[in-house]
């Protein structure tokens, strides 16, 4: 009996590629044993078919610059794009599901951006769109929310989903050192982009956690509505005060429902948390991802690993190659009629909490003039706008040492109760415009 | 368009039963929406019809007593078979194979005892069998290890995957109490079985284990030959002991393979063991069950949530009905070809790994008599043995009180380097022989 082989064209070849490349060839006889088939790679569309160095050997003959010839191969089943970006990838993903290819990515942005058309795309031609690789890299949360879960209602997720922002602040509370050296750090060791933004900036976490919302909650948001902030607010005082108060800072997605209905609003926000310590979130250090569900049926449950880097990733690509293969199988026997799995669920539109109404409890830090009566100026402005206090700290290991000059700031630090984002920033305006405010008051957010 | 309905028979509506029906109603239309069609329970078999108070309320129309009947029914595609043990469940399996329907099972004993037999049946009628919820629950390990982790190749687990165990073990570290008065507790609060030996003896661990070593190794192990210790070696001093030196003592499974080839032998012990505070297992707390793993390509990943109760177990099962349900979509285009999805892979045997010749490091409390040179015997006859010392700590918070008779044995503490079981074995055989001995050696293996 011949082993069947299913073709896979490879749109790209930069470290993802060569991570599947790596793992087909390390892992063949595993996947070949418990799929029944071969997978194999029959065209690798790249830029430069001369470039000198790659991330792993190919045969040469595999390399075309031509993505639309290594598409439509006849010997090719499943068309893996890892291209990155927007635009190119949308048009080759579109190119391949018109020529009833199926489709695995790791393009994040893609799908958040333009997830809506290639999901019709890809239901009007019949074929199969998977994506694992695109949130948490190798943890196989898409299929958590996808299968796992398919019997219960999601009603919170907390997430760390992007390595390098975890990566940075893990660095930052172990070392005490700021922001800008620890990245500039990272990026030297390769693991910070020599453009940051998407990752420290919140970016790319929002994409992610549009996708997670997708799955979780049945809709589609728009990624540029999700209330998005980076990390560079945090400062090296605030992770000391952190601790201080039984937290650690994380880079943390948040998204919830409120309300049982199936078209009830969504709260979706990325930004970095005071997560309490004694969270397993709190415990996700380094460059790892884990994302936090609390769902209806099942509770709490945590989905923790590697969420980036060429190995862990390729092992979600390879793993939609083999789940897809598997419905070949299926679709084999009947010649070509459209059985397709149903898709997860349908798209209903739900409103997106605008980030004034949502309700959480806050960190806030004022860098003040030392001098008697502000604290009860602070405490006024913020009683006034119904944000209720939890705990005080006036100074403490922030406070000016006696050399530094009488001008600098000393911080009053301040727990809130849970309150509302809207009561939230109308204090701190009033409070950035008192005349013994230093410094803009430092906001943030307490996971809850 | 009529939405399709998938008919259902309950076998057992015991707690999982009960979540099973309670699910079913609470998430239908969420349900529905991801599936695009209906689950419906149309027999539920039970022992006595006429039972009064039960979990749910259900038609009695539902009810018989009749397991073949309930199975064979023409609305009826898939049969849960919810009863336990492994007699009339097995049966009942194997007769709902014959009847070439479709099978949910929870049932970690029937599978580890009886997996091998129920597979080929089941492979030979062309059916499904599913059992996410047999292992930790609701955690959706089975998907993790049979789907995420397809492409990549694991090398080690561990696991706690016995939340009646934890929670005694979690409420000792927290309260300094004996096992048996936590044991009465959690049986009065409905925690432990009346009869708790499966759950504290670590047989239901084993049978998991067994589980979990089939997905992860390939390989169908005997679960009696799985070395098994409970946790009732361990006394609230070893607790004490274990948070000196870092660790928590928590009731592990462990399976690891013994090199990288298809047949290479695979390790596998329930027993609790000492793991360091730092690792994300030592925070797995009350009756919560965790899967850490460690796989070639992805590194190491966590899976964590509730590993029992009548919804989360049910979130599993009823998971399962909506996989096969979208199998059976596949399927119905071909009019009864059989084009199942493959078997994981192939069942390959492998040899288990003696028990003496494990390879750990250890923590050993020794009871000796209070008098000079003892510490200098032990340590001679350990070196004698190759057994590599770490730490020693001689009495502490053991020791005892002045007013204790000079006859109570004061503790010798020893944390180990790695080991050979067997060393470790012959080591104390001989120390218990000891005269300055008054109580035999307390072991406990440490995680690594």
């Amino acid at each position: 009996m011949t082993t069947r082989t299913i073709g896979v064209a490879l749109l790209g070849l930069g470290n993802v590629g060569g991570g599947v490349v790596k793992l087909l060839e390390a892992n063949a006889a595993a996947i070949e044993a418990r799929l029944g088939a071969r997978l194999e790679v029959r065209a690798i569309a790249v830029r430069d078919p001369d470039k000198g160095k790659r991330v792993v050997d190919v045969d040469r003959a595999l390399l075309t610059t031509d993505i639309e010839a290594a598409t439509r191969r006849d010997d090719v089943e499943i068309v893996c794009e890892l291209i990155g970006g927007t635009t190119l990838a949308r048009e080759a993903v579109l190119g391949a599901i018109a020529a009833k290819r199926h489709v695995v990515t790791a393009n994040k942005a893609l799908l958040a951006e333009h997830g809506a058309e290639i999901f019709a795309a890809a239901e009007a031609a019949g074929v199969e769109v998977f994506y694992e690789a695109a949130v948490c890299g190798g943890v196989p949360i898409i299929r958590v929310l996808r299968e796992g879960l398919a019997s219960d209602r999601v009603e919170a997720i907390h997430g760390i989903v992007n390595g390098t922002s975890n990566y940075i602040l893990s660095t930052m509370t172990e070392s005490g050192r700021p922001f800008a050296e620890i990245l500039r750090e990272a990026q030297e060791l390769g693991y910070a982009e020599a453009d940051p933004t998407l990752d420290v900036g919140g970016g790319d976490a929002a994409h992610k956690l549009a996708i997670l919302v997708h799955l979780a909650f049945g809709t589609i948001v728009d990624v540029h509505a999700i209330p998005t902030e980076g990390i560079d607010v945090v400062e090296p005082i605030d992770l000391t005060y952190a601790e201080k108060f039984g937290y650690v800072i994380k880079p943390l997605v948040i998204a919830r429902a409120h309300g049982d209905a199936p078209d009830s609003p969504i709260e979706a926000r990325v930004h970095p948390a005071l997560v309490p310590a004694n969270w397993l979130l709190a415990d996700v250090a380094g460059a790892k991802n884990a994302v936090y569900i609390h769902s209806y049926a099942l509770g709490s449950s945590m989905y923790y690993g590697a969420g980036a880097g060429m190995l862990p990733t390729a092992v979600s690509v390879v793993s939609d190659m083999i789940e897809i293969s598997r419905i070949l199988f299926l679709r084999a026997a009947h010649h070509g009629a459209r059985p397709r799995l149903p898709t997860p669920r349908p798209i209903v539109p739900r409103p997106l909490v605008p980030l004034a109404e949502v309700r959480t409890p806050y960190y806030l830090r004022f860098g003040v003039r030392d001098q008697p009566g502000v604290l009860g100026q602070l405490m006024t402005i913020l009683g006034a706008h119904h944000v209720s206090i939890a705990q005080v700290v006036q100074a403490g290991p922030g406070r000016r040492s006696s050399e530094a000059s009488a001008d600098e700031p000393v911080w009053v630090v301040v727990l809130t109760h849970v309150a509302r984002e809207g009561d939230v920033a109308a204090a701190l305006a009033e409070i950035d415009r008192l005349p013994v405010v230093r410094e803009r008051a430092r906001v943030i957010r307490i996971a809850s």
